[in-house]
């Protein structure tokens, strides 16, 4: 189960990165709202649906060996569309969910700008609930609280965390856009009933044994694989077009071999032999 | 349309890609097979079908302003499949296909180790004419020609070239796995019924100017997104997961603000502005 | 252009449905939120997302003639996912979108039981704005207004489809759940400005001629297609398991030569021969 | 597992017929290759894909207590595709696959017409055994063997079920298109090493207690529903667009309470219920 220990999630918006996140020693994967929508060319603002979603979960837990937790943002409009996704994102292999106090459709929360008013904690609540009470297995329900990314304060978030678990979320998800970890260790000083998780997009200098050290459990690096990969296409892109060939950027480029690996093409290949007339 | 003038096209798999293709300054995009198997942690093996290919150009061609041409390898198990890719290609925004002569199912063409037959040459120029006869406006249909990547030589290549274009074939593509241009050059300097384009693959240093000056009009860069974007994610992947922390890979990802940029959020914002109550 | 003359819609759920809809000479096709719920055995609760409708629409505006609405229930939870509605089902072939000022995740306006609290009728014409504004070609925006639903009676009726109107309205759906047609028609007969359309599913016994002397420009057969292929499936596959044959059932099953005549089975062997080696 | 007993299977192509189905008593459901390409409005010619195929599985086999086996066609192109299905069909619920030895693309066994040439019994054995072993847990795996309709006879037949026996299908569904079923019985009457099937489209008027007593263990009413629903629409549909109302159609239509209570409206209900705040 995630966060018995400290747990890494590796953000992911597809199966190759997934597979590239377990092979970097990641202890579990992220699937995550800002890298799909970003995929897609689209603002991370609920546009995608739960049968994208599925999709995605479906391609990203085939044939690797960790846990996948689902960005859910806030479960949909009501607890009945939480509780498809629930049953959707299980059964084609993920592990949780993590589902936050944003109104629907949630505006992504490190977007300038936003007029934020987060939702009733009760009505989030019985999202929770209505999750715990629709899974099968071992699906474990993370909590995320807005409070710090609303203005709204400390209390405000441990109010709402003990709301939450009260509901049966198995750990707090507490986000922050400021640019130390301040905030969010002040959270995990006080927090004790269930583990806390955070997301240093902001504040990326905070090492992982200073947020152990405050009591946090799992640290969710969420969207490192869409930078990373729109960064490298951009430099690619603009070397080729520049250069009026390929040569220069064989560097920048995982060799096919490195394809082939990181498919399992040999376990293609010896079913195709297997299966040969 | 694609190929009147020198004409570059940049291998994508998502709609991130696509855009950042366009900014780069490519005149045109190539949905690649390879890319889009990649990312979903297939090989190159006629794994996924036609929906989902679709749901790819629905996305990609959507609020981009240059041509997309999807990469149809074989066509589907016989000429109905290719119909159906055509039509559903075309409603969703491409402006072409590429149609290759390997049987179905097909496995890529620079994996080794694998024997290679290919499709009878009446037989593939059907496939061509009923993707041509299935279009309903400005689609460009490719004539993708394996003769080298089988082993076949010069004339077989000559000749299957020949056959396509007189079943419609818009453009010959000519596939070669050489680490030199020689052999396509070869092809180039002796077919002048149609457009000729080639994939620089394993022969990457050759330079686009050469390419014209042998009668080669168009370009493939066909795998340069996955693989730029393969490599980046397992390097910070890796550094994130050695470091324990995210500082140092800053500078190796895109910022937040080149996502809400790419995304065309201000677009966004401007639509929840003025349809807001 | 639907609605110029009066124009009857006819509720389907799949392109099955359609074809036979077509055939039977309706003017116009409803692609039914219920009907799509209810074929995925799922309640009419907005659980189904724009993919799946997409899905539905491609496949439903296939090779036939006469134009499909789409029945977009509330337009998603804002304007921005109105906006992703409209171009999605009109690049796949909708001619038309349905938007009523339910809030996001609607209930059914049949099913009883369910306290109706209507979307502020300003917020509810800016995602008719957005529709319209987000169409690129001749696509009708249909405002459907359930203030007899909600017991909110003939003024805010008439009120809100003033509001919708102004916003850009091509039409109203005014929709009732009484025995009798005498709400709608007094609608009706007080409002000029825009085509006026009802859905009869309550009150069946009304004649499309006492409609059109009211006024009313269309009407929508909205769930006769999943209501009759539901009670005879349910006939039909009880028959076959008490008799323990198939027999007796023949004579209320289409022979395997209506399918084969619906999905124009002749063009594909035609295809085939046409393309045939 | 199914076959144990004497097994009826439905033909279903979405999740109402399919509890419908289980509504009747039947043992199992088919999801027939036939309905889910008529639903769409097209030939039953392996046009639609893995990915729809997974799609309607997801939706027939939630919230339904019988089994359900999918007709898996020829297993794609090849067993690599085989793999796939059976990894999808299970995740999503399904109980088995049938894999028929016609060459990919197939053609509908009964459409008129077609020159039929059988796969190589060794090579559609090896999609029998690559599906035998890709299946994680009690997943039934059937082998169809369309010696009859390819006018090959009874002896291509038991070689051919041996052959697939041998190669671990769990069943054998012996096809015909004939109008008795003499054939199918001479072929029950001589084959021992695993249950038998049969689709008794074409000869009706079969009971099921005289195939029982050929040996004959399970019996498969493929396209009994999507048959129903045509006819019943077509009906209907005529019938409103000729009286111009609705009126005298209501006897040939569920009423909505019956809709209501088949997608287990009062669950949703219940559900809205427990987590409202």
């Amino acid at each position: 189960m995630v966060f018995e220990t400290f747990t890494r999630l590796c953000g992911v918006h597809d199966a190759l990165g997934a597979k590239l996140a377990e092979q970097a020693g990641f202890e579990a994967l992220w699937l995550s709202s800002l890298e799909l929508h970003t995929a897609a060319r689209l603002p991370d603002m609920d546009i995608l649906g739960i049968s994208e979603y599925t999709a995605a979960v479906d391609k990203i837990c085939d044939r690797v060996g960790i846990p996948v937790v689902v960005d859910g943002d806030c479960g949909g409009g009501s607890p009945i569309n939480t509780i498809r996704m629930v049953r959707e994102f299980e059964k084609n292999g993920a592990c949780g969910i993590c589902l936050e106090d944003n109104q629907y459709p949630k505006r992504n929360s490190l977007v300038g700008g936003v007029r934020r008013v987060l939702a009733n904690p009760k009505a989030h609540a019985m999202k929770i609930r209505a999750a715990c009470d629709a899974r099968r297995g071992d699906f474990v329900v993370i909590a995320r609280v807005e409070s710090f990314i609303a203005g709204l304060g400390l209390v405000d978030a441990l109010e709402r965390a003990q709301i939450y678990t009260d509901a049966g979320a198995d750990a707090i998800l507490i986000h922050s856009k400021a640019d130390t970890p301040n905030e969010v260790m002040r959270f995990a000083d006080r927090f004790f009933n269930r583990p806390v998780v955070v997301v240093p997009t902001t504040y990326g200098k905070v090492r992982e044994r200073e947020l152990w050290a405050h009591g946090v459990r799992g640290v969710v690096y969420a969207n490192a694989g869409i930078r990373a990969a729109m960064k490298a296409q951009r430099q690619v892109f603009g070397r080729i077009a520049k250069d009026g060939m390929l040569a220069r950027v064989e560097g920048d480029m995982a060799p096919l071999s490195d394809i082939w690996d990181v498919v399992a093409m040999d376990d293609f290949r010896e079913n195709e032999a297997r299966y040969a007339v």
